[in-house]
């Protein structure tokens, strides 16, 4: 259960959703910097930058954002969950192009502390390919869920059942994240 | 420099003022996000809630926020850069109320690993008279400086002249983060 009362019933509302329920005026800015980092158009696909999410996740050990996020990236990859399994497990060998795997590799380096940062992990992912924008948006998707990880983990909120992640998967593939404010 | 081409006078646009303006659709809900956390109508006052952003960004050793949000504190609090260096150096001694002190003992902890906040740490927040809104902007404040600090630095941008800081907090105190869009 929740550190604080959130006033609803936390197996209909696990991880973040019983946070954005409780707290909408901060939930809509949250769940608009969701959509448009991880569903707006760009050159990295939907499913990638939800790898990214889901592999940041992984490395902070937040079991419900990163069931959640690699469920949501599994349905939009052509490979499904069996390239998302092998990205948490060992990413230098998982079947992604080389700019991803560069890009996982600024990701994971920002989880850890932005300051570890160097100029040659950034040229590594130009070499391979990735735009400015590109660099951009996986810093601050990584970063992103550093705080999504530690809001939900903070306030000591439960996980969801198993069988629900799918659900959610197909109401965040088709409706997107604000459809959580309707 | 940045590590990526931001197209614009860093000097004039330090830390995550450049990064703002190279992608203004990240920055929207990223500026409401801070708005809402840290001026909207709160009983926490706004000087109280940069403080726990500007403590949490010193934890994070990220120049630009810590300085940027301390220098924000200073100005909102009876106190004024006294009390901020205090809170730096030592939060346990520093003259501030226990309850504060008691959150920002909750945001030290959410910008470790979320994980690691205990029932114990909340209720010891809350027998200080911490109630269940205040707890949650703390854990999301502390959070999402663990955001911004590695997003201002996984990107290498440079910290502001010094001098700037107080031109800054003029700007911030009267008319909010959302003014840096117009």
């Amino acid at each position: 259960m929740a550190y604080i009362d959130l006033g609803l019933d936390e197996r209909e509302y696990p991880g973040i959703n019983g946070l954005l329920r409780y707290r909408p005026e901060t939930a809509m800015p949250l769940l608009q910097l969701a959509e448009t980092m991880l569903r707006e158009p760009h050159s990295l696909s939907r499913g990638e930058r939800e790898l990214i999410a889901a592999y940041v996740s992984g490395l902070n050990e937040c079991r419900f954002c990163c069931d959640s996020h690699s469920t949501f990236a599994a349905a939009q990859l052509d490979d499904g969950m069996s390239v998302v399994d092998q990205v948490h497990i060992a990413p230098e060998s998982a079947p992604i192009s080389a700019k991803l795997r560069a890009l996982l590799k600024i990701a994971g380096t920002v989880r850890d502390d932005g300051r570890k940062v160097t100029p040659e992990l950034v040229e590594g992912a130009r070499a391979e390919g990735a735009t400015d924008v590109e660099i951009h948006d996986t810093v601050l998707i990584a970063a992103a869920f550093c705080m999504f990880n530690r809001y939900v983990d903070g306030l000591g909120t439960r996980p969801a059942d198993p069988e629900r992640y799918a659900a959610s998967a197909e109401r965040i593939t088709t409706q997107g994240y604000l459809a959580a404010t309707a």
